[in-house]
Parts: structure tokens; sequence; C-alpha cells
């Protein structure tokens, strides 16, 4: 069956994509650099999940590095700043997702085999991201609790393509009624035996069982390169 | 400047979809329908503030009626249905967006001339309904206090194209932190002399104001009409 013009088109340019992702992430793994690619809603604690892990990481001697994307302002290239890591700003100027070839663009000068993770803080979007394969080692979905229980169910297609679900404003659980059974399991229906974890960044709950997780998938990388 | 292919395909299909959203737009008018398309994050409120709109309406004898997009599910509909109103899901399975063609299919069997309002709840996303006009009288741009007082700057296109904004969940903003100042400065920066109504769902503060609101609007319909 033959697809309609607009289609034809999508396909080419996603498949352009996934060779580019490909090749970076040859490049990735040969320096040893983790690369997360993270996508949620807007406003789910992308940027200040990040500044705390940069600035974790960096406290506990850890080479780490972000490029963060949006459609306009570098409002959050400048917050993740603060943490003292190289930080890169993409503007899409309308675009609803990154693409590998924007990464590796925003590559440039950097020296990989000096670092140790990079970390992507795609737009925020729970359907663009999803068709776009940056070269990542892990895709992290992340869902706060403000955004209720269902976002697994009505966006199967990121939490399908995730390695890692992070539930975030756990501190706000009580006061917005989130029913955690009942997004576990939603989690577990869409994408069974995903890992799931639980922070919040204010109260920093969690966290060090995230920042775990990371060093742990890096040391995976190392062994598997 | 030739446009590359795919900008090519999008700016006619985009063209298409505005002939029919005009097409529409004289029909809603005609009948005296009030069409409200509600654009927000996924997770704001939409949904919640829709339930209690549509029952407080039909409390008050306003005849109304509720069109719902989601990639996946039928949760929204059926939540929706509980205030009594008619209510269709669209499912869009993958696309991040409604198109006027979808709504005008998912009209067919309503009577339009016994309808004063319907609401239209679109996919949880702040990029891709921007440019598709629906035929809608009132778009109105969500955004809660929980996803941070810089999405106006972050997504100025949706912001551009509403008529209102409506922020949401304000019974949580000393629990987040919610700059109430910075927030509507930002939203004046992108779109002066916008309206602006604040609602908490959950304890009902703001919400006469947005009904009474509604009601202004349809009767600025019946009179322009």
């Amino acid at each position: 069956m033959s697809q309609p013009r607009i289609l034809q088109v999508r396909t080419k340019i996603l498949k352009a994509n996934d060779e580019t992702a490909r090749e970076m992430r040859r490049r990735f793994e040969a320096a040893g650099v983790l690369v997360v690619n993270m996508v949620s809603s807007p406003g789910s604690g992308k940027t200040a999940l990040l500044e705390e892990t940069l600035t974790r990481l960096r406290t506990r001697g850890t080479s780490v590095a972000a490029i963060v994307g949006d459609l306009e302002t570098d409002n959050d290239a400048r917050r993740l700043a603060r943490s003292g890591a190289p930080v890169r700003q993409i503007e899409t100027h309308g675009l609803c997702h990154l693409e590998a070839a924007m990464i590796d663009e925003h590559l440039a000068g950097w020296d990989l085999a000096g670092l140790e993770m990079l970390f992507i803080e795609n737009v925020g979007n729970l359907v663009c991201p999803t068709s776009w394969d940056l070269g990542e080692s892990v895709r992290v979905a992340l869902l706060s609790v403000t955004e209720g229980e269902d976002k697994p169910l009505k966006y199967p297609g990121l939490f399908n393509t995730s390695d890692l679900a992070v539930i975030t404003k756990t501190d706000l659980a009580d006061a917005v009624g989130f029913d955690r059974t009942t997004a576990l399991a939603n989690i577990e229906r869409v994408r069974p035996g995903m890992p799931v974890l639980e922070v919040a960044t204010r109260t920093g709950t969690g966290i060090d069982a995230w920042i775990d997780e990371l060093l742990l998938r890096r040391s995976s990388l190392l062994r598997r390169g």
C-alpha cells in the first residue's frame, strides 16, 4: 500500500535521522559517554532535576555536560549553567522535538573523550520527541504527580520507547491526590518491566537512587564497550 | 525562495485546514454556537475544568456539548460524560493535534441549532495544536501553576494565537512557590492585553468568573450574528 506524500517525506527524514543517531551512538559508546535523553511534558520538572543532577555528579567527580532544547529562550541553559557544567542551548523556533543532527552540531568543540555523561533535555512534549532517536544510551520518560496517573495510557509512544521512567514532584503527591498504585500500574501496562524511580527535587527524596542508577548505567556502558 | 518539500506539503495541508475551519466558523456563528478550543500541556487540568464547566452551565440551563481529543483512550470522554452533556472522543492514534475535518466529522448527527456552546478539548500539547484552526470562536491557553511561570515565553506560538489565558490549579500556588506576578508579566509580554482568568477547579475559586466570561462571549457572538 503506498503512503500519502507527507508520510513518504516524513519516513525519509526519520530514516536519515536514524542513520545519524546510529553513527552518533557508536561514537558516544566508543568514547564511554552515557547519553541520557530526558523527555516529558512542559513543566514536569526536567530542568530542576537536571540542575540538581549535574551539581551532584560534579561533586562526585563525574564529568558531565548538558544540551537543552526549547522552542524559544535560553532560560534553561542559564539555569543549568549554575551547576558549573558546560551547557548548550538549542532553540528550535517552533519545532516540537530535537533531532540527531542538531545534537551533533551542538557537540562541536566538546571533547567527548573527556566526558562521562551527556544529558539532553528535550523539548517539553509527550508526542513529537518519541520518533526521534538522538543516539542516546538511555531515554528517560518523566511524569510529574501533578499531571495525573493516566498519562502512560494516553501517551504510550513515549513510555514504550523509554528505558526508565521517573515520577517527579512526589512531595506534591498528597496535595494533588496522586494515586501512586494506579500510576505504576499504568506504566507497567504500557511498558512491562520498565524500572521506575520516584523523586522530589525540592526535598531531595529519591535523588540518591537516581544518581546511583545513572552511575550504574555508565559502568554497564563501559563494560559493554 | 522555494520551500523544502516537507514544508510545501505542510503548507498545503494547513491551507486546506484553514478553509475547512473558516467554513465551520461560519456555520457555528450562523447557529449561534460559541466554540471554545482549549489548549494546554498534558496534565494542566483541562478535563477537570471542563467537567465542572459542563456541569455548571447545564445547571444554568445552557445547552452544551464537548469533543475531546487524545492520542489514545476514551478516558476523558467518559469523565466528561458524567456531567450529563453529550460528549464525543477523538482518538488521534499518535497525531499531536486536532484538525478541523476531524471536528467536522464528529459533529455528524448533532443539531447545532439546539446547541449554545461546544467545547473542544485539544490534545495535550503546547506546540502542535497552535497551527490548526478548528473554527473556534475562542482559543483558550491553559497554564497550571505547577508548570512554571516561563511557559508563555517558551511557547509564544500558543499564547500569541489565543484569545484568553486561564491559569489553573491556583490552590497549589503556595505549595509550588508559583510566582504570579512573573507569570502574568510573561503572558502580557507575549500577548499584550490578553485577558487572564485564574481558577482552582478543586476548590471552586474563580469558576464563577470563568462561567460568566463564557456566557458573555456567547452573548457577544449572538449580537454580532
